[in-house]
């Protein structure tokens, strides 16, 4: 094993993962095998977060889907809690997802990387409780737009007309992060595309500029 | 104003608040007036975060409801985002309720605290994430069920019999966290409380063990 020296920056950490032969790379739709207590980072790709009953009842067995809970990109770290009603799962998102692991007492010995992980963690915080905001509203078509929108202000790539998302996202993944079905999203999508408030570019979804405005949750800090 | 010494502890931190007039105590349901850039800090009583629409529709006017974000208890620090399409409001849910703020720059002059909060705020993700996923159930009564076990999980005060809440909750304010209504809460808590999964001990709601380690969310870290 080289000698490497402290990382700094989260470039040198994911070097540093690199180095001690704690890197994988995953295609789109690959599980990813995590366990709560450690750390793990993005480096390319998208991971997706979602989570799922332990145990479902024998009358939803068949009907069971998962909730989405979060798409992990490059430079955020995410961690994983202990399996008791739900089970929390991962997957890449894409192809050429590549993801970096790390003990929590390997990075609390790096303060200036500890103090920038749990600041993203901060942050991610605050886009929960954005997520729990459009969660209650009570008509779907505003918890879709909203949603877009909290997308749009994280991961959305500007185009003249509005923002794209940089990677697909199934009407199912859509359904199953504002508590809908992908029959009513597909449903609501047509309507929306009609009134051209969303669109495809290159399969990838747009939301235009002046609903990004109107349905953003909150203004970024 | 008297010279004090950089806090090292979070009862410190109080105290250096207290000796900069930046505590205030607020009755019952009264809000706590809070801005976006500040950290608030609860030293004693419980703080109510909530949701709302900035500028409801015409319909909604009269039948608007704000969404349930989070209870803060005592050591907890909180921050309000930026309005858009939701306000986030602040209210007092215990008399006796205090608060003290700082800004951020102040917080991070001292790095031993600042490193121990945004760890508060790491953990307050965690507990974001499990909110989301037991929103994702279909079955209100599951949804009610782990929503209990959750908020016992991180405030219940443990009995021999299982856990009982240190403060009260409305039948419209767990409706308001969990997307539902204050008259469908109260009719299955009928239910619960006739099977003697729920009761009521000086007011204060509790569950009883089984149910709480069966619909616990997560386990904790």
């Amino acid at each position: 094993m080289s000698e490497s020296p402290s990382p700094s920056t989260l470039a040198e950490l994911v070097q540093w993962g690199q180095n001690h032969y704690r890197d994988r790379r995953f295609n789109k739709e690959e599980p990813i095998p995590t366990r709560p207590g450690l750390l793990y980072f993005a480096h390319e790709g998208v991971v997706r977060l979602t989570s799922r009953r332990a145990n479902p009842s024998e009358s939803e067995v068949n009907s069971q889907t998962s909730t989405l809970l979060g798409l992990i990109g490059v430079e955020r770290p995410f961690e994983i809690l202990s399996q008791q009603l739900f089970v929390m799962e991962t997957h890449a998102h894409v192809d050429q997802t590549a993801v970096v692991w790390f003990y929590w007492n390997e990075i609390t010995q790096w303060p200036t990387l500890h103090l920038m992980i749990i600041e993203i963690f901060r942050r991610q915080h605050q886009f929960q409780l954005s997520w729990l905001s459009l969660l209650g509203q009570k008509n779907t078509i505003e918890r879709l737009l909203s949603f877009l929108a909290l997308l749009m202000t994280e991961y959305g790539e500007p185009i003249e007309k509005g923002y794209c998302l940089p990677y697909a996202l199934t009407h199912a993944q859509i359904g199953q992060a504002i508590s809908s079905t992908r029959v009513t999203i597909t449903r609501l999508m047509v309507k929306l595309r009609q009134k051209e408030i969303v669109w495809l570019k290159d399969d990838l979804l747009c939301l235009d500029r002046r609903s990004f405005q109107q349905f953003r949750p909150f203004k970024p800090l």
